[in-house]
């Protein structure tokens, strides 16, 4: 761990109180973890917009009868060696699965491929989740 | 203005560095602004979900050249007196009106009241802006 | 209006039972009208992301209490005439105000002076509404 | 597969020739399959609107060296064995770990299992992806 500093945040003591009341609704055990928090979801919000090298996780649902479609998935994948790090793959019913690809490149890499493979034929539904590789996080 | 109270955040110092950072990036310059107003976006999240008393705005776009839209609009309108506060109209082009109406009530009903809006005939587009009476904010 | 074309869309048995009934639930009383509404949510969504000639709202909650908060935005719109059309003001409380300013200009522009607005001090809350100028839309 | 039926929607003409170019520019082959992912999009937001049974998957960056979490978010996850599907991770860096969950229950459920995670000490970021568990979408 990282040593720690402490900062000094001044605030209007009404919103103060609020504050205090949301970190315990959030549930959280401690003002300074949540706005952590916040500061964190800034920076991988402005690592995206940036088009910074980050993580991502894309979440298919597709129909595994459709002819072809599997290999096309897997063709995909391998044609981005360097991008996919790992794909998760669950059986949801008799014809549908869920594979959960995580992917690490520049931001715009990784929208680019999600688009490609939610126009996939028989992949009904595809949806990006921004992350980041951490470095910036600690 | 409320007293000012000070707040200490602990934080690890990789971390404190991108927070100065992140806040100069953004303009602002102050790092207790930044975190206020990272706060407050959070309360105003947190009013819609909780179906609480806010404010919001809906954005339209519609061509009034549509037979009876203005009217549907402004009936629809005045039916919701207590919850309408204000409608600015701006002319876009020869067709095409632009409309934003300022509401005040509880989520819900400005979220019910802007799909009403969005399925009218000749309304083009309608967007969403949710905000906050302010009572929470400082 | 514009001339109609009839198009015809290849869709599954029951994929098109759960649109039938999609569009029933969200309460309107025609299919067409339905599919338009999701493809000119698309056509503005595009228009956002490549910068294009959009139109937008920005939400200001502030209090009108801090000194200088109402001349400085008011000469921040006058210094971007050309992008602001209107602005419409609302009393929300004693202290609180809300402000809503229409824009028109390209998307990064209509971003910038957003987050220019959401840094002065005193400005409590800012959300800008992503609209379009209605010329791809009909 | 289904059964495919064929559905006529009514569309201005400018509108018709917007939607051609944005099918073509987002690289579908097939105006048909453009409309249907549109449609597969509104049937999942309904489904988490409305608090049905849905699939997601939660992406989390964290911290390894935090003493305690692997074994938090291991007990977490076994404390809900019906709602975990699968959990995949891998290793960022030295200190950084990507895990991503995949989930299938109620929506609220869902979503109350990502604020849990996301609090827990040296979890840096929690991403929560909507998706379906495609009973609906085929």
């Amino acid at each position: 761990m990282s040593e720690l500093v402490r900062v000094s945040i001044s605030i209007e003591k009404p919103l103060y109180e609020r504050l205090e009341k949301l970190v315990r609704q959030s549930g959280y055990t401690n003002r300074s973890e949540f706005v952590r928090d916040l500061v964190r979801r800034q920076i991988v919000q402005r690592e995206w917009e940036n088009d910074r090298e980050v993580a991502g996780t894309v979440t298919l649902v597709y129909d595994h009868h459709v002819r072809g479609l599997t290999d096309r998935l897997t063709t995909l994948q391998h044609g981005h060696r360097g991008v996919v790090l790992a794909a998760t793959h669950v059986h949801l019913s008799h014809h549908m699965c869920m594979e959960v690809i995580i992917l690490r490149s520049r931001a715009s890499e990784i929208r680019k491929l999600t688009d490609e493979m939610r126009k996939l034929r028989g992949v009904l539904y595809a949806e990006l989740a921004t992350a980041s590789t951490g470095e910036e996080l600690h």
